[in-house]
Parts: C-alpha cells; structure tokens; sequence
C-alpha cells in the first residue's frame, strides 16, 4: 500500500472503536460517510427548492460509480435493496420451460437459495441443490460431471460467507457459457476485498453485490451488474414511472408506458434515488474507486498471510482451505467453547464473529498488521 | 391546535429555509431526525459488536410504529421501497384467471397504472382505465356503473397528487366489498395529513404509502397495509432468508425454508432493517403519533380554509372541488405563465409547486396562519 493511501486510510478509519476483523458481518463506512450524510439529511430536512433533477440524478451518478469499479457500462448496472432481491429479479423474470433446471450448492448463502425453491413453486422450473459430499469446494470439473444437463442457471456464492472459500469464477463462467448456463454470482463477500478482472466478468450473466459489507457501503443497499445477454433474457417484473425515458421530464408523468430507459435500470428498485443510503455508499464507493481493488486486495492478503504465520496454531485450526483462499479466515478453536472465545474477545476489545466454536476474520483496507499482532495476541487465550 | 404541541411543531421545524407549502412534492423530517440519523450513522461508521437482534429488531420496532398510528396490527404491515413496488407485489402475487379485470382511473398517479399495464403483460389480467368524461371524481354511484362487472381488482389514489382531489373512499370501499374486489388505496398524498378511521381502513385491502410526504419521512422508503384477505390472496414472490421464521437465530441460516413470518412481512423489501432511513422515518412517525392524525388534519384544514378566504381570487381560480378537498389545494393563475410566477416566488422565497400554470399548494403541521399570509401577499403578483 503506497504510503498516501495508509495515511488516506487512516484518517477515513480513526473512528473505529474496536479492533476490527468483523468485514464479513457488516463492513464499516468511511468517515467521508458523515459529511456526505449530513448533507442528504439536510435536503430531507429542508427540501426547499429542491431541484427534481438533481435529485433524480442521484441513482444515476451512483450507476456511473458502480460502473466504473466494475469497468462497464453503467447500462449494466442496476440498484436493488438486497442481493436477494437480485436473484429473486431473476427467479421471477427467467423465461422458464418445463424441464429446465437451476442448480446451486448446497450450505451456500440463503440468498442463492430461497428465491429458487419459491421459484419452483411459481414457475415451471426445478431446483437443484448440488451436495459437496467430500468435495472441498464445486471445482470445474466437479461441476462438468454434476451439473445436470438441463440446467438453464447455476447461481454461487464468489466467497463462501462461513469458511471464506473462493471459487474459480473464471473456470465456472467459462464451463458455464460452453453449457448456454445463465450463471449469477454472489460478490457479497468478496467484491471490495478484491478486484474482478475484466475476463471474469465477461463469463458472468448477473453478478449480485450487498454494498454494507466489503463495499463500506450501509445497510439497505445491493447492486447487480447484468450481462447484455441476462438483460435480454430477463423481463421486468416492476413497473415504476422512474424506470420509464418520461421520468426525465417531470411534466410527462400522465403519459404512461411501460418503455424502459435503457439496460439494466429496468430492474431497479422504487425510489432509487433516495438521498441517504446513497451517500453512505458514495462514501465507500468513492475511498474503493481511489484506492483500487488491486491494491486494496494485495493489502489484504499480506495482513492474512502475516496472521497465518503467526497466528496460535496450537490452539486453533484452520478451516478455510490455502488453495481457495479470499480475504475471510475461518479458523476452529481446539478446546475453547463459544462463550469462553466471545467473552474473552470483547474483553480484548476486539471484534470478530464467533459461531458454534469457529471464528471468522476479515482482512480489510483498514486493517494495520499492528491490528494483526492485537489479534493474535488476543487469540491466544 | 394545542399550545404544547404548537410549541414542539415549532422546535421541530426551525430549520425550513423558506416559506414551506410543497409537502406534496417531498415533506420536510423533523429536526429530531437529525439526532437519530447520526445515531444510526455512528453504525455504519463503527458496527464494533453490533448485536444482531437489536440491529435485525429495528424493521419490527418500525411496523409497531406503523401498525399504531393505522389502529391496526404490525402483522398486517409491510415494509417497501415505494408505493409502485406495492402495487407490483399486488399485481406479481394476485392469482388471475382468464377475463379478470383490473381497473384504475386515468390521470391517476402512474404508480397505480404502470404495474397493472406490466401486469396485463405477463398475467391472464386486463387493465382498464376508467376515463371519467366529464365527471369531477370517481363517485360510488359513477363506479357502480362503470366497473365492469368482471374486475377484481380496483387501485385509485385517495387525493390525487396533482389537484387534491378526495374521493370517498369508505364509499368506494364499500362497493367493492360488495362486488369481492380487492381495494387497493394509495394514501401517499393524505396519510400524514389526514387520519384514517378505523372503518375506512375495514374496507381498504392493500393500503400503500410513500413516507417521503405527508408522513414525513425519508425518500426511499414505504409501507403498506394488507388485509387479512389480500394476505390470503397475495403469494409473495420475493423470498428472502430474514423474512423466515429462522432468521431469529443467526445460527438458523442453513435450514432452508421458504416458510415466512406471520402476515404482511412476508412481502418486505430485502434489507427493511436499515438504519438511516428508519431513524429518518421514525422521527415523522414519532412526531406524527404525538400530535396525532386527527389534530393534524383540524390544523390543516383551518390553514386551507383561511388561504381559500384571502387569496387573490382575481388572480387565481380554484380547481380542487371544495367537496372534495384534502390539504392539497390546486390553482390556476388568471394571467401568469409558470416561468414568470416560479421566478417570483423564488424571489419571495415561497415554495409551493408550479406547473404549467397551476399552483399546487400543501398544508402540513408545521405551516402556521402568518405563513400562509405570507403566501398569500406572495401571490399577489
């Protein structure tokens, strides 16, 4: 990390009350977050003279910076309240015929779970929760031989959100486009923590991004890049004046139609452009956008591999495999239960999520190996 | 109005920067909001130990919140983005059959057309606009003669956005209980303003709700009632892991279910908890309970029949039918184009909404008697 980027880092991240490693439980917005804030509390405070454009705007201007990072066209990109709330655009907009098929993998997040199996109920569609069985993670060619036939949409998580295995996205994009295999990506838990390379998201039809994690972004916030070719595919199933070529004239709101303005804003949320949300995310987009993925992940893996090292290695072992690792460790404790590791972990004063016995730590930007050395101090209860 | 709550109004609104008559257009938030929003700010900034059930609580403290001021119960609350995602949750989930009609009254807002005009797209429904000819507003005995005898399901706003025309909705509802048609109501532009009794609501089966006006929330965010009918009747078509009965326990996450909690939550937007805009919203919520819905309206409409008294009737006439008012009043200057009186008032720094000629002027709370005098020497122009 070039040495204005720790100094830039450190002053949007002096604020933080804990030793933090808890990214994959909520991400923390930068300190930039309060001013911008502020100042969309004030318009909702006093919206005197509020200019329709400006405000319309908004959802726009955050497009275009999403677009960016990502390194397409804002066209692509949609705003959506959850990554759910992606998958379910998509279960509810797929052109499903009797006999296709959607897989995932079994113990993946929810998210790439629930709206297929509510799809099944609604639409022609069967849904396929794939078994690891004694499989570490779904390789390419595990899938090759798993992924039934029929399958139409094959839906995973990038980063698993319990043990923090990466999976080859690349390879199972490519298997994917082979197949005619619409394939939707969960980001959540990696975009922010690392870069997606241009070659990545061109196998990929819908990637899904919640922005309060590894995007520093708040709660009540989720993106989605669409591929032209999912755009093509996948109806709108919400209308909204906002989402129609009229909106941009305030005056056209009694011409109705159901004409969308262009790409992917046809799925986008009601009221977008809603002041608050957005400027927390403007935030964390805008720190990402100037530090760059690149650096942000070759950061973060230092501080993990540094932790790796180092860590207790007696009293802990870890879980998340070497070759598949992202920026989330997920280590078992050898003789230490979850109270005893809570309580004694907040009396260090530091913040990671513990779960039946497994900790889960998340390297991110702002993270210091000085943090690291507290951590692994504190870890050897 | 009481004296202590003219003196809370008055605390809570110190900080509008003009002469404020527009809440139809976006509603002012309370100063109060900004206390709460820095609080739920400081979360974002530093989720250090978050708790997860204090942090997932606060959709469930908001739908209290909401179920209160309605008289009805949080069951039947649920928590969106925008009044046309309601309508299309309605026209996602409504089970049609061939020759079911949806009707709405054109020049209605578009949130209740647009879904239903995607709807006839994609569902064996079809949508009729009743035109009203020469009718002023759509009475019961003028719908009992023009709803077609095949519709299910009947959407109107309760005051129009753009002259503030009241319908009768304890009337129209009425009607439809009688035909077994499903009511859909958008309140967007008199709840906040005006209560709702408890027999109105009897007759309402899917209430829907921008916040961002009359209620004095944050753009972004809605709500709808639904009735224990339209619950019965509506599938929900977006699944989501925190809307099942095992989100209560974060451990829960892998036991997949597409069972949902009771009631409306069921149709929640993904990620209802979020923070800032709740905290935005419940600062109008709070003030709005305190004062109460009923106090509100006796003020407005004293503010509304005072300006109807004074204002230069030489300059302006009135377009809202006096038998049909809420606390939005629609005139038309005599003489004056738009860019003319826009710069004027600007000049007089009075904001109230000109469009093509028309003034559309809102009474809320927080205006007082000497504002409405200034008004009305603003517009004698």
């Amino acid at each position: 990390m070039r040495p204005e980027f720790r100094e830039l880092i450190r002053k949007e991240y002096h604020h933080l009350g804990t030793t933090f490693f808890n990214t994959a439980y909520f991400g923390p917005s930068p300190y930039s977050a309060k001013q911008k804030v502020a100042r969309s509390l004030q318009k909702e405070l006093d919206p005197s003279f509020y200019d329709y454009n400006t405000w319309m705007g908004i959802s726009e201007r955050m497009r275009t910076l999403i677009a960016k990072i990502l390194g397409c066209s804002p066209d692509n990109i949609s705003h959506q309240t959850s990554s759910s709330d992606v998958v379910n655009v998509v279960a509810n907009g797929y052109p499903f015929k009797e006999g296709d098929i959607v897989c995932a993998v079994d113990k993946d997040y929810p998210s790439n779970v629930l709206p297929w199996m509510l799809a099944e109920k609604n639409t022609p569609c069967k849904f396929q929760l794939l078994n690891l069985g004694n499989e570490i993670l779904p390789s390419v060619e595990w899938l090759k031989k798993n992924l039934p036939k029929e399958t139409k949409i094959f839906d995973i998580s990038w980063v698993t959100f319990d043990t923090g295995k990466k999976v080859d996205i690349l390879g199972i994009g490519k298997l994917c486009r082979e197949r005619n295999i619409l394939f939707v990506v969960d980001s959540t838990q990696a975009l922010g923590g690392m870069p997606i390379s241009q070659e990545e998201l061109s196998t990929i039809d819908v990637l899904t991004c919640s922005t309060y994690k590894w995007m520093l972004g708040p709660y009540g916030t989720a993106f989605a890049y669409f591929s032209d070719r999912a755009i093509e595919l996948i109806q709108h199933r919400n209308a909204n004046w906002i989402l129609s070529p009229n909106s941009r004239v305030v005056y056209n709101l009694l011409d109705y139609t159901t004409e969308t303005l262009p790409g992917a804003r046809c799925y986008d949320r009601g009221q977008a452009s809603n002041m608050l949300a957005n400027s927390c995310l403007e935030a964390g987009l805008e720190l990402i956008d100037e530090i760059g993925l690149e650096n942000i992940a070759e950061h973060n893996a230092e501080l993990r591999d540094y932790f790796l090292e180092n860590y207790p290695k007696n009293k802990y072992h870890l879980i998340t495999p070497r070759e598949a690792m992202g920026n989330i460790l997920a280590l078992k404790a050898r003789d230490l239960d979850s109270i005893t590791l809570e309580r004694e972990l907040k009396f260090r004063n530091v913040d990671i999520s513990v779960r039946q016995g497994n900790l889960r730590i998340s390297f991110h930007l702002f993270n210091t190996q000085d943090q690291v050395d507290q951590l692994i101090s504190a870890l050897d209860i």
